[in-house]
C-alpha cells in the first residue's frame, strides 16, 4: 500500500471528541467554590481535556513537545534573514538543550523530542535525534512542487506514528514545534491557498526581515502558487506542492493525536499552517486542538480564525520552534488542576450564590 | 506619629526602577539563539525582573500571594449575588488550601498568605490566619465615609508591612489578591473617581448579577460618590470613602513592593482598584508592577490604560482572590528561565541572523 493510501486509512479512523460526559463534567465544575464560570478558559480547557479524554477524573498528564525540523528549496531565493545552515546548527542546540524550546519544556515538564524531516544535513549516528529524513531539503516551491505527493504523505505519517508511539508510552498531551529556516514562507504559501487569501494578508516578517525582503517574499510566494496552481479542494496536493517536510510532520502529529483520541496543542504560524491541513483532510481532528497562543505573524490571526481557533495566550511570540506550545502547557496543567483539587461548596461549607 | 504620616514617609522613601543595567541586559537577551525579540514579553518580562532587581544574574524567586479579606457595609444595599457571610467561609475555605488560589498558587510554587482586613466575623484564635483586622466591615458608601482616613491609611501600612516581612524573609516577587463580597463596588467607585470616568462605564456584572442588579450597583455607586464627593486628588481619602480595607492593603503591598524594590503582581479589577490608588499617591510604584491579566470586568481595561499597563494573560478571568495573579508568576519564572538558560549564539555554534 502507498503512503497517500495509509494516510487515507488514519483519516477515516478519526471519531469526533464524545460528549457523552458533557453534563457531568459542566455539573462538578460549577459545583466548585466560585462563581460559575469565573475561571473563564481555565474552566474551557478542564472541560475540553475531560471530554477528549473521556473522563471524570483527569491526571496532570506526561508531556512532550516535537520539534520538527526540514529545510526549504525556496531559502536560495532569500526570503530569510538567517542562512539556511542555521536548521543543522539549531537541531545541535535543540539536541544540547540549549534553546528556547529546551528551557520551556523543561519549565513545562515536557519532554523534547527533535524530529529530523528534511533538513539538508547528514545527521547519521546523532544521538538523540528521531532519523525521518524524506529528503536532504525540499525543492525549490518557486519553480515546481516542493515534494511530490508520496513524500508529503510519508511525512505526514512519521507524524502520525510518532503520536501513536508517544500515547503507547503513557503521554497524554502532545504538542507541535518546528525549525526550518524559509518555512514561514511555505507556510503563508499554504494559508493563502487554503484559507483564499493573498499571499500578502498571510505573509509576516519571519523571524524579521525588512520591507524590501517581505514584498521579496511575497513575489516568490505569488510565483510559486502560480507555478504550482494547488487546489484547495486537494490539501495533500497544496502541502507536497508549496508546504515542507517539517510542516507534514506536525499535520501527521495533529491527525494522530486526534487518532489516538488525545489533545494535541499547537504553537505558531508554522505549526498552525501543519494543523491547517490535518483540519482540512479532517474536519473532526479541530476539536483535539489547542491553540497556545496569538503570533506576530499576521497570517496567524487568519488560519486561527479560519478553523475557530481562540488561542490561550498572546504574548508577542515569532520564534516557533513550540515555545507558546510549551507554555500553554502549563494552562492546561493549571485547568486540570482547578477540575481536580478545588474544594466543592458543600465541602468546604460555603454558600452558594443566587441563580439570577 | 499618626498613621497618615507614616504613610507619607514609606511613600517619599520609593525610588524609580534602575535603569543602570538596561543595556547589558537587552545585550544579553539579543545574543541568546533566536531572533531579536521574537519571545516577546517573556524578553521583557525578564528585562523588566533584572532591572526591578538591578541584576544580571536573576533566580527564580520565592514567591507568595497575598489575599486581603474584607467586608463592606455596602452589601447591605444587595448589591451581589452572594450573601456576605461568604468573605468568612472563604476565609476558611482559603486556610484549608480548598480555593482556586490555592489550587493556582500549588501550581506556581507560591506561599498563600491570608490577610484578615476586615471581615465581619471573628477569627480569634485562628491560626494560619494572619489577623490584621482593622474593622469589623466598612460602613456603608452609599450613606457616608466606608472608612475614616486613619482606618484606611492603618490597612494601607498593614500591607507595606507585609511586603517589608515577606521580601526581608527572602520572598523576591509579591502579588495580590483578595476576598470580599461587595468589592466590585468598592473598586468601581474608586476607579470612576481616580479615572474620571462615570459608574456605568466602570461596574461589571461582579460575580455574576443580572441586568436589573447591574442597574441597582451603578444606582449605589452613584449615590456613594454623591454622598462622600471624593476628590481625585486625595487618592487616600478616595480610598477611604469609597475603598474598602482589603482594597487598602493591596494598595500598601503594592508601596512596599517598590519601597522593597521587588515586583509584585496584581490580579483583576479589585486588585488594580487599589494599584490604581498606589499609582495615584506615587506614580514611580507604576514599574514595578507586572499586570497578571485582562479581566471580563469592564472597569479593568479602564484602569490598565489609566495606569498604562498592558496585562500579560487574557483568559476571561473573574474570580479574583489573586488567581490570575498566581497564573502568571509562571510566566515570570518562564522569563527569568529565558534569561538564564539559554544558549548564546557563540556557545552554541548558531550563525546569528543578518542585520536588516
Amino acid at each position: 500500500m502507498n503512503y497517500v493510501q495509509q494516510l487515507t486509512d488514519v483519516i477515516k479512523s478519526i471519531q469526533p471528541v464524545s460528549r457523552a460526559l458533557e453534563q457531568q463534567v459542566q455539573a462538578h465544575l460549577d459545583n466548585l467554590t466560585k462563581p460559575r464560570g469565573s475561571l473563564g478558559r481555565l474552566e474551557w480547557i478542564a472541560k475540553r481535556y475531560c471530554l477528549i479524554l473521556n473522563t471524570l477524573r483527569p491526571v496532570i498528564p506526561r508531556k512532550a513537545v516535537f520539534v520538527f525540523a526540514g529545510d526549504h528549496g525556496v531559502a536560495e531565493e532569500g526570503v530569510s534573514a538567517f542562512p539556511k545552515e542555521v536548521t543543522a546548527q539549531m537541531v545541535y542546540n535543540f539536541l544540547k538543550g540549549g534553546a528556547g524550546i529546551n528551557v520551556l519544556a523543561r519549565h513545562a515538564g515536557a519532554d523534547v523530542r527533535v524530529v529530523d524531516m528534511a533538513v539538508d544535513w547528514d545527521f547519521e549516528g546523532v544521538n538523540g535525534l528521531i532519523h525521518a529524513k524524506v529528503m536532504r531539503g525540499t525543492r525549490n516551491m518557486a519553480k515546481g512542487p516542493a515534494m511530490s505527493e508520496e513524500e508529503a504523505a510519508k511525512a505526514v505519517l512519521t507524524g502520525v506514528e510518532l503520536a501513536r508511539k508517544a500515547v503507547g508510552e503513557g503521554i497524554d498531551l502532545l504538542a507541535t514545534g518546528e525549525m526550518g529556516i524559509a518555512n514561514t514562507t511555505a507556510a503563508s504559501a499554504i494559508t493563502a491557498c487554503l484559507c483564499a487569501r493573498e499571499p500578502a494578508e498571510v505573509t509576516g516578517r519571519g523571524t524579521g526581515v525588512s520591507e524590501e525582503t517581505w514584498r521579496h517574499k511575497v513575489e516568490v510566494i505569488r510565483r510559486a502558487l502560480q507555478v504550482n496552481r494547488p487546489d484547495a479542494q486537494r490539501p495533500l496536493a497544496v502541502l507536497a506542492k508549496v508546504g515542507g517536510a517539517e510542516i507534514a510532520g506536525i499535520c501527521g502529529l495533529v491527525l494522530g493525536a486526534a487518532a489516538m483520541r488525545r489533545p494535541v496543542i499547537i504553537d505558531g504560524f508554522i505549526s498552525t499552517a501543519g494543523a491547517l491541513v490535518a483540519c482540512c483532510l479532517c474536519p473532526d481532528v479541530r476539536d483535539y486542538i489547542f491553540a497556545a497562543h496569538r503570533s506576530v505573524e499576521q497570517g496567524h490571526r487568519i488560519q486561527l480564525e479560519f478553523m475557530g481557533l481562540e488561542p490561550l495566550l498572546d504574548l508577542d511570540l515569532r520564534l516557533g520552534e513550540g515555545t507558546g506550545a510549551a507554555l500553554a502547557m502549563t494552562l492546561v496543567d493549571a485547568g486540570i488542576k482547578i477540575y481536580s483539587e478545588m474544594a466543592t461548596f458543600q465541602a468546604a461549607g460555603v454558600s452558594a450564590g443566587a441563580e439570577e
